[in-house]
């Protein structure tokens, strides 16, 4: 039974970060996290976004606001595991090999601006690459590299849509008509 | 010597898409394309921001407004090879083993409404994962896996600013002025 992994949003601040933060959340989604969890701003909106893709595509990921180093310290002195995500970090093929496996993972998303506590609290400050590139981009690749590269290879239960991938166009199956939507 | 690698982002709206698709250039640039193509509106900031950090971190990007299927068109029957980022394609672990490794790659990102054409002319239409997640984690994944999860594992030269990795703080090293900054 593998242990539960989150990922946590620092900074996010309404407005601003919708989007980027949208597809953070459905990174975290996709590729296995059981929360999402958010510092900063509120956004009812973009939690309800990421419940209405859970609907339709399957699944379930929790979404929650939280306080920041208050969780983050909690979660460390519960015997949780915290890795920082940070251009600033040690590499993640190095990283992994340390991490933990057997710890509850909350995976730190850092934005503009993140305190040199997160820093200091997290038990791994690592690097997707030491150049500036994206913080989405980033979570996938640390989340795929520590599945083993399976990351995507998983089912979501209960999807009203699901989409069977093909090198000709596009089939969406409706699961509750039993319908089978072809296009292009 | 591997093939040239450009990365095309297909449908560029102004004004909507710039974080994104800013994302989408520095993932292009840190995971080793050479080539980072717009179709849709045109954005010299964009270009400009891109180089700005091609400037500081080193490397070169090539950015250029192309006209979309004209492009594509002309890549393909010149003897490239196209591959559609899509989540309606089959599965990129199976794609990566099919797709010729001896010609000019060029991956098309799109966004939310690409042309059937661009799925006809493309040799390949792939998906990194069938569910909705976000581009710039499927360019990332797709960049990594067809190098062998190496692509951040590169140099790149003539930086004026360079990032020692470590798991405590920062280390920033200017490599005009040999001075190595410590934060943290």
């Amino acid at each position: 039974m593998p242990q539960r992994m989150d990922v946590l949003r620092w900074g996010y601040r309404l407005g601003r970060d919708p989007r980027i933060t949208t597809h953070l959340g459905l990174v975290a989604r996709a590729l296995g996290a059981t929360g999402f969890l958010l510092t900063g701003d509120r956004d009812d909106d973009l939690f309800d976004n990421l419940q209405s893709v859970c609907q339709r595509f399957g699944g379930e990921l929790e979404t929650t606001h939280v306080p920041g180093l208050k969780h983050l310290k909690n979660h460390v002195q519960n015997g949780g595991v915290a890795v920082h995500l940070t251009m600033y970090g040690e590499s993640y093929h190095d990283a992994i090999e340390k991490i933990p496996r057997d710890k509850h993972l909350l995976i730190v998303v850092g934005g503009a601006k993140v305190p040199a506590e997160v820093f200091k609290t997290c038990q791994f400050n690592v690097a997707v690459g030491n150049q500036p590139h994206s913080e989405v981009a980033a979570l996938a690749l640390f989340m795929d590299a520590w599945q083993g590269h399976k990351s995507t290879l998983r089912e979501f239960p209960n999807a009203e849509l699901s989409i069977q991938g093909t090198n000709d166009g596009k089939i969406v199956v409706e699961n509750n008509s039993e319908n089978t939507n072809e296009d292009v």
